[in-house]
């Protein structure tokens, strides 16, 4: 585990319980700290690599290049190299000329904490871990981390860079931006903060998040967010119209309403079984909103993946 | 109190143990509902405005010209007239004409029940409540009504029916629409629902209320609404220009940041003694985001009104 914050922390303690596990943080408190924890703590990037199989990258998104030359660097035919960065598609970009094998990972999960000291196994408990499925991925590769992540009691959601960037612009990135909007158009409105209640209160929260990671994480994701916005501000735009119209906004109203009355949906267990078009088949699960559980074997030794959604 | 829904019902059962209180209902269940429980019912506007002094309009918009023509048939010189309405000029408005007393009145309190069996005396506990003071309400009867919703435990926000529907239209109806635009974006996404945490739950929540409610409450207040909407529309598509001109939008989320981690502020008490001016100075007090709390009497006998904020 390259980067020990967080969510680098975190995967450390978890995974320790289950393999033979070490980690590097350029930080040299960081370092200590872990190693006072009772965890191996390696001194360069290099050396972590030269005696790993599986390198997790858990570095913030600016500090990937520099992190992943170093990898490159010192890379033997068996690494697989994943990540957890929330944008996929700038981290792909980062290390398909290595030729590494790569699957892109996002675990949706994470606190208003930060730093090793914030570390939780427990963190990502029952939590979807979206793992990237594109045209050159290594099937395998691929089903030994989905059995991995599945093992931690997460929920792997396969699907491609370029989806999950598009989706987490949605329900994520999208959100961020509006409750800072919101909540600046009540800037210098003491009566109407005096007045504001449950709406205003639940519609604005994540306007707390620091600014400059608000702003990171947007611009990481910028031609996506921006796609979101312009729909976004075109249906705001009709709501306008239609106020000025005088046009009842009821039917303005209905499909977010039946969203968010359907939303989160219960789900129902199915399986896939290996075979052809299996990488079609994980896809076609993302793409549903399903998940892959678990991955084991069925009487006959074949590859059996238990699915939810 | 007309109309004897949840505010309705709620007020009923909140001021019996206080006032003599009577009640009306255009449906006769509700009617029955009432005087099973306990209270004293009529059986028509024009019954009920004769045998009181002080008559709550606790009916749906849409409702209230006919209610008001009653009200306005039946009246005498002792009546004063008050309502709930979450909207407050168009009330104004239709009041105004029959030159009966009035005070606009807004409890900012609410549920997503209705219905008389719904009704909580408790409900009002610790709200604020609009009282509006425009340059024709006679001060005496707004320190009457003052005096009786403060004596309920509820902070008095004095402040005109258009400021009010500007402040309501910034921190309620806008949070509710943008609540509706953010969760039909996610419509037909079943992957962006299932990476969906916790900013997209909070920032979708009110889109959960009835459409035709929604649509009402923008649509009653459709000036107000669209001056925020324009405002809100223009903030977003200048985050939308940043990231297509690659400048950091930092600063740009650092307005909301600063009103969400200053709200709710803390309050301090201060005091208000009657005299020149009382009217402006009250609505200072709800212009800096204050209310009154108590209206008593200082040493000498004059009018004191404390106030928070």
């Amino acid at each position: 585990v390259v980067g020990l914050g967080l969510i680098g922390g975190s995967l450390l303690r978890r995974l320790a319980d289950q393999l033979p596990v070490c980690g590097y943080d350029a930080d040299e408190l960081t370092r200590a700290a872990a190693r006072d924890a009772g965890y191996e703590v390696l001194e360069s990037v290099g050396e972590l690599v030269r005696t790993s199989q599986l390198v997790v990258l858990a570095v913030p998104l600016p500090e990937l290049p520099a992190v992943i030359a170093e990898v490159a660097a010192a890379a033997h035919e068996h690494l697989v190299v994943t990540d957890v960065c929330s944008v996929k598609a700038p981290v792909l970009d980062l290390v398909r000329p290595t030729r590494i094998p790569y699957v892109g990972g996002h675990p949706m999960a994470g606190s208003e904490r930060s730093g090793f000291a914030a570390a939780d196994p427990a963190l990502f408990d029952g939590a979807a871990w979206v793992l990237c499925l594109e045209d050159d991925t290594p099937l395998v590769t691929w089903l030994v981390l989905a059995r991995l992540v599945t093992g931690m009691g997460c929920r792997v959601v396969p699907c491609t860079a370029a989806d999950h960037d598009q989706a987490v612009a949605r329900v994520s990135h999208l959100p961020h931006a509006l409750a800072a909007a919101l909540a600046a158009g009540a800037a210098g409105s003491p009566l109407a903060l005096a007045l504001a209640a449950g709406s205003f209160r639940d519609g604005t929260r994540v306007a707390a998040t620091r600014p400059e990671l608000s702003a990171a994480m947007c611009v990481g994701n910028a031609p996506a967010l921006s796609i979101e916005l312009d729909a976004l501000i075109a249906r705001l735009t009709e709501l306008r119209r239609r106020l000025t119209d005088g046009e009842d906004p009821t039917d303005w109203f209905l499909p977010g309403h039946q969203v968010r009355t359907g939303w989160p949906r219960p789900a129902a267990g199915f399986d896939l079984t290996d075979g052809e078009d299996l990488r079609l088949r994980l896809l076609d699960v993302g793409r549903r909103g399903a998940a892959v559980t678990g991955i084991g074997k069925d009487g006959e030794g074949r590859l059996l993946l238990s699915c939810a959604g």
